[in-house]
């Protein structure tokens, strides 16, 4: 994998589109999350008002489910959402054509097919034209209630352990943590059911969310993320199904969209 | 999931068998490990007496690398093995017709089929007579060398991220943590590559490791798991195949091998 990203070239990749990057500040550090707008485009942008208003600032992380998700945002539901929308249409799939498609030549439990578009995992049904974001680990969705149409991204999640693929085409998936998973990923689990925390004091606080857009530039985290239809991606795909470390002694020859990771680095200087 | 457990019959479940369980005693609690010397019994065996001789007291977990592994053992190689085999025998897959298996109904990506047996995860290939342990969330497994031999126990570790699938029949699985996984995935990531702590500090020291059969029966963790065998089990993995909570809209009608729970309770006071 490091060769092949040492013989990448600088087009294979892409810088985050400050407009559709999030920085989650806890006291620990920043997590940086890349949006999808493509495949849940109300989603996003009323979760960009939120943000912009000043919603998160001052909430807190209040559910951290072991080998499930963390999840942030309102709990006690109390905060006004000042101009965002309350309710939002269920975009859980799109059409198969509106978007690229990097096959995965390997079956998949759950779907007809898998694969990567615009950097992000992604499953499909052909027979119906359909796609949709797939709920790997790092993946970001919008909490809701029972009815399809009751999130609104004031409460927001992020997969901390094996792929909740059960998830898939019944929530809103928005984006994807490129930077910081760790942060969330090791943070204590909640003792209640669900794994929310039984003392609000062990929540652990947003100090603030920010569109990386109104962040300065000089306080921005620069990454550029692998274009995931180049031939260095394509590349780094065949190398994990069949792993040719010396300590591998029996190559998959098989991956799951769930394994393969997508490349994100520093941005060099220059190309800054 | 509640329903199912709450009609299972005690017959559904069995205790651990204390000569195969090992506590992993840290500061901020107790991992219960269930061993499978079913399917690798010569590690198994070293592993108990290395732990019978006092081997992983006072060393520490050294690795910890986000979505993949925490590890534990002996990182600088310094402490003696005292009785121990040096190099064992790759216990990294079985023969099939000497398990017994549940099969599940759906396809997986890196195997003909999969299923469980004896309350653990497991792949097989009919064609060539073989079965093995899968790499989900909370299983144990032992860490080597290039060389297939070279492990011998003083390294272990459980997975706490997405199935690292490519792992299986590279390396000996040993277990699965029944309890306190959330102890392991919550600790902070290393930050040297594969996950190391930069400083021998940040290390979470182990207090000790112990067979359960060696502790006093009043300070053992008393825990039954369902059995994988069961009519309750089949019921819970069509649950999950075809969640029929509200929330969920678009059931899966399929699920992967590690995505299923595999129940674990306290023993009724009755039955310890």
């Amino acid at each position: 994998m490091a060769e092949i990203l040492a013989a990448s070239k600088p087009s294979d990749w892409r810088a985050l589109d400050p407009e559709n990057t999030l920085y989650l500040e806890l006291a620990t550090g920043r997590v940086v999350i890349e949006l999808a707008p493509r495949f849940a485009p109300q989603h996003v942008a009323n979760i960009k008002t939120l943000v912009r208003e000043g919603f998160f600032d001052g909430l807190a992380i209040d559910r951290v489910q072991d080998n499930f998700v963390a999840q942030w945002g309102d709990a006690d539901n109390k905060k006004p959402l000042g101009t965002a929308e309350r309710t939002l249409p269920a975009e859980f799939i799109v059409a198969a054509k509106d978007v690229t498609y990097a096959r995965l030549p390997d079956p998949d439990t759950y779907a007809s097919d898998t694969g990567f578009s615009g950097g992000l995992p992604v499953a499909r049904d052909p027979k119906i034209g359909r796609a949709w974001l797939v709920h790997c680990y790092g993946m970001v969705g919008v909490g809701r209630g029972d009815d399809v149409e009751s999130g609104n991204g004031s409460e927001l999640y992020a997969v901390i352990g094996q792929a909740p693929r059960q998830l898939d085409r019944n929530a809103a998936l928005v984006g994807r943590v490129v930077q910081g998973m760790d942060l969330l990923a090791s943070l204590p689990r909640g003792g209640s059911p669900l794994g929310f925390y039984k003392d609000p004091q062990q929540r652990m606080p947003i100090k603030s969310m920010r569109v990386a857009a109104d962040v300065p530039g000089p306080q921005r985290t620069q990454l550029e993320v692998m274009n995931t239809d180049s031939h260095s991606f394509a590349e780094l795909v065949e190398s994990r199904r069949n792993r040719r470390e010396p300590w591998y002694k029996v190559p998959a020859d098989r991956i799951d969209v769930c394994n393969v990771p997508i490349p994100v680095r520093p941005m060099s200087k220059s190309a800054q």
